[in-house]
């Protein structure tokens, strides 16, 4: 079983909506697909054991994370991170790019890397192209990405500029020197919310023969039809028989768009982040489930949910664990909110099959709000 | 089939440990046997699938705190409380009377009831026997405890004698006035430590036909050996064709020195609790996790547990996740150290089928420290 992509159908009306399979080293996944997020090798409060009854193929963790804490060389003693966490399905680890950028006090930007200091301990490192590599292949993911620049949401354009051109050279050097040969390397396309960028952007990287290309730092703070109007003149530059992956958004607005656009993978943390904070995700739009409305309730949070959550409890239950900020209200809203979007990937995909993904997207969007 | 106790076996070498059958309206219990609680409605971090797979056979819930949130009578309206937290198992309810004495500012103690105040939100209630028989009737546990006075454990000596006569009132009107034909009703013995109280109240509860007896208000703080030696002074005093339950103790020392004198109920919230703490069981001692030495530990807890934990992660994997704070180290944990209890629980079960448990006890306490 050959690791690639397969494209099996794009859908007769909407044409840029796609299904596929992606073949890993840790098995096949059908596109478009949600990727549940493991920051720290764990999805919070969802064991490896529910995420399979959810129906995960895959999970993603974070290479900056991990290399803090426990650090990839402690997690290759274990194995890698399929052992380390018990996971036997494919495992996705970003680079660390947007982490660097965003969580990170940086000190330097060079064309070589970029020096941070751990918001742990204030202990000060440097990420080049080749660590992120080695750190991935030291975790042992199915599928690496490249080390980037995210460049913050409100630079200029020159800065912009200037920083796509920087991540082609990480871009290429990274190829360059992986060599794990089981793994798998998606490279990134960057360039703001400037579609001429975006187009040289995704021109440099898709010169570079990686194994799918993602799209990255979108939906960052831009308003969504700016993101949907730059992700609408990239899509169009990445080759058709690779996979194409749009980072870190998981809002059904964003999965449709996405989908419609011609992405084949998503990931987000809100589901099991709003989950910890009591909104939990329904056809019809989100459900706080600490508002006093829901007491005495005998619904569950989904009539037509399959979710363990949805077959043995009621939001009156949900209600009364939440305000008594029960460990298992955590639990149980985060298993709601992963399996409802594994099902809207699921009726995605369905649909796609049956050359109906728009309509299906105008009946979701009739109720949701 | 008829709700009751079948005493099974005694040990022929230690012939005060007793195996039994306890049939409640919800099914079977074996004894000896180890209550998870689940205070709120909830055992914390373990959902009901789990727990059953655990092998609890019985859960215990909070009286006091389910009056106070969600309310019982709103428990009721959800069909009871095996409907609404999706526990079909036998459950026991207690009868608020230690958690009015030790969780809320006390304003009144009559003969009547005790008048207290929520510690939630500072609002007056008043317990009275018939008042917790209501509760516990709606709330359809399997098992209601009758309303007692748990006096403090600095108690003197006049004031214990006052209020094991108090407490022998309120079991008679607690008796009397209960009809609730699918609940069973236990009577609590107190006396502090004095056994010549204890025996006395032994002889006062026991006058009333209950459908099992506790031994309420040991190990509330007095030293180990006392407990025991006041708790070989009660069970005599207590009919042999009943159920014996000591409120409150789950360690293996108390679960131990129990059966020993021959009980057969223990709860307690510690397992759970202390896994949240990073502390887990084993059968030799506590393991504390967030301890450096286990980091690269590739053990598990236990290599002769069969739980879901120790049978998919490590000792480092867990000390990384309790480090991390992530939630799932909080439901990895309480996994084990109720699973450890079980395990406990059904080894000296078969102990006693097997007339060794005094070699088992003591195999058992040449390991652990």
């Amino acid at each position: 079983m050959d690791s690639g992509f397969e494209l099996k159908k794009t859908d007769q009306r909407c044409h840029t909506a796609r299904s596929g399979v992606l073949t890993t080293p840790h098995g096949q996944i059908e596109t478009p697909v949600f990727m549940p997020v493991g920051t720290s090798a764990s999805v919070k409060g969802v064991l490896p054991d529910r995420l399979d009854q959810i129906g995960a193929q895959i999970m993603l963790s974070n290479t900056f994370h991990l290399y803090l804490r426990p650090g990839h060389e402690r997690i290759a003693g274990f194995g890698g991170l399929h052992d380390y966490m018990s996971w036997d399905k494919p495992i996705l680890t970003d680079s660390g790019g947007f982490q660097v950028f965003s969580l990170s006090r940086m000190n330097k930007i060079s064309d070589d890397g970029v020096e941070f200091q751990s918001p742990l301990d204030g202990s000060t490192h440097f990420f080049t192209p080749e660590k992120t590599a080695d750190i991935q292949a030291a975790l042992g993911s199915d599928i690496a990405m490249v080390f980037d620049e995210c460049a913050p949401p409100q630079s200029d354009r020159p800065y912009i500029r200037e920083s796509i051109d920087r991540t082609y050279e990480w871009a290429k050097r990274f190829h360059r020197y992986h060599s794990h040969r089981d793994q798998m390397v998606f490279g990134i396309v960057q360039g703001g919310v400037y579609p001429d960028l975006r187009k040289e952007s995704a021109a440099q990287i898709t010169s570079i023969p990686f194994d799918g290309y993602a799209v990255g730092g979108l939906s960052v703070g831009e308003p969504f039809e700016i993101s949907m109007e730059v992700l609408a003149e990239t899509t169009p530059e990445l080759p058709e028989e690779k996979p194409r992956y749009l980072m870190g958004v998981g809002t059904p607005e964003m999965l449709f768009g996405g989908v419609e656009r011609g992405i084949d993978m998503f990931d987000c943390v809100l589901p099991t982040r709003s989950a910890r904070h009591a909104t939990l995700y329904t056809g019809s739009g989100k459900l706080r489930l600490k508002a006093a409305r829901h007491k005495d309730s005998k619904e569950p949070v989904e009539e037509v949910c399959d979710c363990y959550t949805c077959r043995h409890f009621s939001r009156g239950y949900l209600h009364h664990l939440y305000k008594r900020g029960e460990l298992s209200a955590l639990i149980l809203g985060s298993i709601h909110n992963l399996r409802f979007l594994m099902r809207l990937m699921e009726n995605i995909r369905e649909s796609i099959a049956e050359n109906r993904f728009t309509a299906f997207k105008e009946e979701f969007f009739s109720n949701y709000q």
